[in-house]
């Protein structure tokens, strides 16, 4: 199972960080928009060969500290077709460099639609006669509003082609309660959807015990972490909201098991933009990058051991 | 308001039908691909120029019949890149026919995220000093599991720019029951993010009353459709799952206010595949489709009569 291979490269890295790939323009240093503006003017096509030319840095930068990056789709699509050209390729290169790679999609819808998505970022859509490998992900991430026809797809991918996705449960930001907190019965909404997502992962486990679907549960919630740590034993969790948005290494550490598995941390901007604090106009960006993410990564070896 | 403008093309064609552009390259017809494959071969640009072709011709069919189409995002993207340049190829080719388009993409997602998704499908992105438009649709779906915080940055958009969007509140699949039927208190989750919805949206309605934030409502719930038409009498619904899902025109006319207002039902396959049924091998896909679309609009004007 696809978790057993992301597990197994957190470990070597002893360091359960995904670094987010977010690049909006204005994160991008100044030299490389200069030249790719120089290039192709101010132009979604200008933006595109920064963005590509940034991302390309910043995972040579980091893979050998991380063991995942996570692009995220809004950053892609805001610069149209060319944005998602350099997604795919972003996707292609950082897995080429050992990179376990989550799109951070949030797609959730059903039938032949889902199937559609499914192809298109975990599997291949067929073209005739041919089997066309698209975004090539070696994991997603879902939204499960509308039920288990929303998620089925991209669970047989994940079967078929060792992959993974993981499903929003309890979301790191403050809007969350409003629909995640309703209370049912004896039950939130956010236990309601763990609940689900572990059952519609059944029969999927890993070696490690993990099954193919995880859940989305928010850095920002410590008390959540832990109480849907101890109710979805088989569900590996993907934690959002460290650092600027209030989460710290002592609040993670509820996600994992007992031994230091079964979560991953995620950090977008801390590392992306380290260049902004070093004064350096963005020259030493990748150094800034790295640096962070080895700050990181002994942040979480504080309160976390991982076995 | 942009609801106003959708409401008006609806009187104008005497039809509330929006027609779904869901192309799988199974559903174009032979004479198109193998001009295609001749030119790309077998690849996601063969499918993708097969794609756009079809779309054209679709496009050109339906658009004095239908006021709106709806291209669905996974159709496209489970072509990667090339797909989504026909996806911006197609939002722009319809709009230049007069026809409302919304882009069903059910992106939810928070903070700057939002703000970029936003700025890619409704906003322009800003490069440098040069603001650019992307897929510049008029209106979107989204989903709004993680609160206010995933559909704010759309609003702003809807305000600025006069466009619209659709949030999920109880959809035509058979699992929507997992989640959205979930009883809290003496509501269930779809009336909590139907009335979500339209506190999100106060203060944006224009002259037909309607708001700039609309929900997604089932034709397969034709007593949901009735019990949310009167809680919600700002929303404008977008209703899926006519035809081939089992919605009828008797069970839709529910999702429409007294004047036949506030709402369009949607058909894809329906339309898109009607050449399957008249045994010419797709040659008459446009008549096909345009027989189709004339049809539901007559078995609609049974139920629902516009004023």
């Amino acid at each position: 199972m696809s978790f057993d291979i992301l597990q197994e490269k957190i470990r070597e890295k002893k360091n359960p960080t995904v670094a987010g790939l977010d690049p909006r323009i204005e994160y991008v240093p100044a030299h490389i928009q200069k030249k790719s503006f120089e290039q192709y003017g101010e132009t979604l096509a200008g933006a595109a060969d920064a963005v590509w030319e940034f991302n390309k840095g910043l995972i040579d930068a980091l893979c050998d500290i991380v063991p995942a990056v996570k692009p995220q789709s809004a950053y892609y699509e805001n610069m149209g077709w060319q944005g998602m050209a350099v997604m795919e390729k972003t996707i292609r290169y950082a897995r080429e460099k050992g990179l376990y790679v989550i799109a951070d999609i949030k797609r959730g819808d059903i039938g032949s639609t889902a199937t559609a998505y499914a192809e298109g970022w975990l599997g291949v859509t067929k073209v005739g006669g041919t089997e066309c490998p698209v975004f090539d992900a070696d994991c997603v991430t879902l939204n499960g509003y509308m039920g288990s026809d929303a998620i089925k797809p991209f669970l047989e991918e994940c079967v078929a082609r060792n992959k993974s996705a993981f499903v929003l449960a309890k979301t790191s930001n403050p809007s969350s309660v409003e629909l995640q907190d309703m209370v049912a019965g004896d039950r939130v909404v956010y236990t309601v959807m763990g609940d689900l997502i572990e059952r519609w992962g059944k029969d999927t486990a890993g070696k490690y015990g993990y099954q193919a679907l995880g859940a989305v549960v928010g850095a920002t919630h410590p008390s959540v972490l832990k109480e849907l740590r101890r109710r979805l034993e088989r569900t590996f969790f993907l934690v959002p909201g460290y650092g600027a948005q209030g989460g710290t290494a002592a609040d993670v550490r509820y996600a994992f098991d007992e031994l230091g598995r079964g979560a991953i941390i995620n950090a977008s901007r801390s590392i992306m933009c380290a260049w902004k604090k070093t004064g350096q106009d963005g020259l030493d960006y990748q150094e800034a990058a790295r640096n962070a993410a080895i700050q990181m990564r002994e942040e979480l070896k504080e309160y976390i051991t991982i076995l």
